[in-house]
């Protein structure tokens, strides 16, 4: 399997990029095609040690900036690695496409090039959440800040999909995030999608509440991009900012205090472990007709190999195929 | 001063309502309302030692349940703790009332009985978030789901107004909650909204993400009330779910583990004073003709007295009227 890695996209590309394409396809048998500038990209595999027939590179002139508008930029730039990355799916140069570059750019390009899958009228990203039961899918973060009732509809039956056939979880509940429980709860867009879900063949378990989410109720969650988004970014802010805030504070504690945290580390580790989003490999771009997922902007290189090896999953577990199948059955 | 309590509204009521009065009249000069069912508050009272001459009863025959339809309990209960409360304001029976039970409902009968401040055309709830930086007030997380643009921007006037004269900050910055920094970000509403607090003479330092809330970026961040209410929920669910997850964790730790989280426990309880919501004293109901304060609803008798002090703090600082002010002058 050939997996196209975006070498210029991130916070920390090109170094996380490749160093995360090496830990892939030393792990697996996959080969990575870094896709960025040759020379930069040359310049980092040189210091590095790595099995030198996995991994290959396509020369990529320009870079899309992380805050660079999305549709003005892939339209400019045809030669960025986010362009020619999503283009190589296209014509079958590659089987996925990762990417931890701009989002926007990433959903804009995909969309252009491979076209959406027949049933699917917007495509949306979904991002795995651990939670305290099992882990629960949330689409979508950011593709569609401003979707159609119908479309939450379509992201139901798309993470339904990726659940069974990538999840393994049977018959897996879905759930629309709402501010209350009731039926009635919620903006003329959120109860009109409410029914649609739940005249639909979905396990539909009605309104999910936020933090009912992080207490696992439900195996999917649907929800507009930009409330997505918010929830993701909540999540993410929250969290650095309690983990400042305890070390901010052990910092002027006793020594014996200092002593105590020092003994809780395997915990905290543990716990980080579980809940840190580079175990899990990516957010994937559902709906698109090929595989490409969208890697964190803040990605370390472990994340970039979690996602290098979702791409190589959801291709060869053929979620696409699947998608379009539930699609049909509704 | 006199302070109305709705002492039926809650998960803990009236225990923890009857509580909290005692120590709000204890601590401070008020004079306490409570009122609920006479018979049930008696008993409580009965159960306590308190300054008799500072706290008075008013029957309410009716109750409005946590989960009941919002607009629809209000005209029915025409004799529930959450209606008589708002209308002993109006009334001047009562200086402020503090409720800590069914939100929508105090909204509700808020609006009716007291009608809107001048320049006002929707209430919203403030919140006032703990950030790594000073407190940040988000309005609003929930009175208004489905807002206009210029809605927004009064949200921005009285969240100004209330740094200025409750927070004491003299100029305060007013940040539009956003899931991109650009002012090309986001939805037309969000874009719209951008455009009208930019114009206007507001500290307005554009979009805010999430994660920049936390970081304290801004003094007063606006939002519509469906997103304000899930950013809010999400702290609170993630929070949840971080304890318990840590909890569940150290349980099955080894001795040393466990007695290094013991000796960690001082700086733990530190950062949980300085972001437990107990110590904020409730949610201000702005834009209404009247000091509203909403508690949480799993509101403990501290939470309950702070409220209390919220309301008070409201009433002698004259909120309403520095917001009436600051909106004939925009």
């Amino acid at each position: 399997m050939r997996i196209g890695l975006d070498a210029m996209g991130g916070d920390k590309a090109p170094e996380v990029n490749v160093e995360g394409a090496i830990l892939a396809v030393e792990e697996y048998n996959y080969t990575v095609v870094l896709i960025g500038n040759e020379n930069i990209i040359k310049k980092e595999l040189s210091a590095r040690q790595y099995p030198k027939d996995k991994i290959e590179i396509v020369d990529a002139s320009q870079v899309i900036g992380m805050d660079e508008p999305a549709a003005l930029s892939v339209r400019k730039k045809r030669d960025s690695s986010i362009v020619i990355g999503a283009s190589m799916i296209k014509e079958k140069k590659i089987d996925a496409f990762v990417s931890a570059g701009n989002t926007g750019a990433v959903v804009c390009a995909a969309t252009l090039s491979l076209r959406l899958l027949p049933g699917v009228d917007r495509p949306g990203i979904a991002v795995i959440f651990p939670t305290l039961n099992k882990p629960c899918m949330v689409i979508d973060v950011g593709a569609n800040i401003d979707p159609k009732p119908l479309h939450l509809l379509q992201y139901g039956i798309m993470g339904d999909a990726y659940s069974k056939h990538i999840l393994k979880k049977p018959n897996p509940t879905v759930g629309l995030l709402n501010i209350g429980e009731e039926s009635s709860k919620g903006t003329d867009f959120i109860r009109e999608a409410h029914i649609m879900l739940n005249e639909s063949e979905l396990n539909f378990v009605g309104n999910i509440e936020p933090k009912e989410v992080y207490r696992g109720k439900a195996d999917v969650v649907v929800c507009d991009g930009f409330v997505g988004n918010v929830f993701l970014k909540v999540t993410e802010g929250f969290s650095e900012a309690a983990s400042l805030l305890l070390k901010r504070e052990l910092k002027q504690s006793s020594f014996i205090t200092k002593f105590g945290a020092f003994l809780t580390l395997p915990a905290f580790k543990k716990i980080k472990k579980k809940i840190d989003a580079s175990e899990y490999g990516g957010a994937p771009l559902m709906g698109v007709d090929g595989s490409v997922i969208i890697a964190h902007g803040s990605s370390n290189a472990k994340a970039i190999k979690n996602a290098v090896r979702a791409a190589a999953e959801s291709v060869s577990q053929k979620v696409n195929l699947h998608v379009v199948e539930e699609l049909q059955n509704f």
